[in-house]
């Protein structure tokens, strides 16, 4: 995503420039743009320890038109209560899939308080709402610009990836563990004997239940061993 | 999501508690616990103003195991770079789906400075990851909440809904309006009368592009009417 700008319009908290550079940094965006800063805020947000690249390449403009002059698709984001129902107001998880590939785009975030300006809402060719509940919309500027960049580069093929990628033990491994534990079971006085049937079949299952590694059953393997090698220490 | 509960460790920024409690509120999450704070700084955040119910109803508890007595399902969150390879690791896409509808989840995000200890992560099913960039995995603690929460709450089905909601202008409205535009650029000399094959059909495909709403549509038609008016009367 290297078409999108971030471009925070009169911001006034040095903590929230820094805090949307930093997001931008660990979601890999480069291009911050900052319309109007409380300008000791803006001096405050750069030389804070700890601000990033992203930060110290920010850009100042005095007004929206001539932050977004290059971008061919200007997008802004709103807590969506009062606005004119002709703009097009689209959902993160649909604004998103639009945003994608479009080679110049600029995001623009409102002030702290009073979000964006009618006037800044008509350069833009459509507003952005991220799903927050009605009763409580305004969102802290950091966090909403980290939930929109967020949504760009997540990857939905990723939301229905394997379960986890711990190589799971060998069913030989398992059975071996199975064995280990009727053993010590047996020894132990687990059973009376009485009530032996199907017995094998659900220390198996209950094997199986434990869903281990291949590390973690040599692990179990070492502690039935000791154990087993202490019950018939003191038969 | 009533089922889900955000659990800090060890914090010591009261804006970033503070951050974490807006981000619950903001997507509907009302369970925060917070586990040995800085007395200072949690003070600072219930008292700070504009901290909401969720921050007020805020819990301290001394330790992570008192913090997640009451939940079945322990989540880490972490940057994952040094961590036990035994434990698995999760997408934060793939792992909100795992989240979703479990009746009693503990949601745990460690300290600013250090995250999650290994003794943290020993109390965790798995542990989950923000996608964010490996040069800079690092997250703002309460950015790292709220882009949590909002991949939990977001609705995929969204992401290929519709357009946007406003009312398209019909093809008889946009009829008349080429129509009228015809009239003014047949009027006004745009045509040099020798060009005109094909200029109905480029009017109309012209017009379309524009993709009105109903309404623009008759805000148009004005203005071309004006216009007209203005120009017969100048003829």
């Amino acid at each position: 995503m290297s078409g999108l700008s971030v471009v925070l319009v009169s911001p006034r908290n040095p903590l929230n420039i820094g805090a949307a550079a930093r997001a931008m940094s660990n979601f890999g965006f480069s291009d911050l743009r900052v319309v109007n800063p409380y300008d000791v805020a803006f001096r405050e947000a750069v030389s804070a320890v700890g601000a990033d690249a992203v930060m110290q390449a920010a850009r100042v403009y005095p007004t929206v038109p001539e932050a977004i002059a290059d971008c061919s698709l200007v997008v802004g984001t709103t807590g969506g209560d009062h606005r004119d129902p002709e703009q097009p107001l689209r959902r993160l998880e649909y604004g998103a899939r639009m945003i994608q590939g479009h080679p110049s785009v600029a995001l623009l975030f409102g002030s702290e308080k009073y979000g964006l300006s009618n006037d800044d809402i008509s350069h833009c060719h459509w507003l952005m709402q991220i799903p927050a509940r009605s009763e409580h919309r305004s969102m802290n500027l950091g966090q909403a610009v980290a939930v929109c960049l967020y949504e760009l580069i997540r990857d939905e093929t990723m939301a229905s990836a394997p379960a986890h990628p711990k190589r799971s033990a060998a069913s030989s491994q398992t059975e071996l563990l199975r064995e280990r534990l009727a053993e010590v079971l047996l020894i132990s006085g687990y059973y009376d004997h009485t009530a032996v049937e199907g017995a094998e079949r659900r220390l198996r299952a209950l094997v199986k239940r434990m869903n281990l590694s291949q590390q973690d059953t040599v692990v179990w393997l070492g502690i039935f061993r000791q154990i087993l090698w202490k019950l018939k220490g003191t038969a």
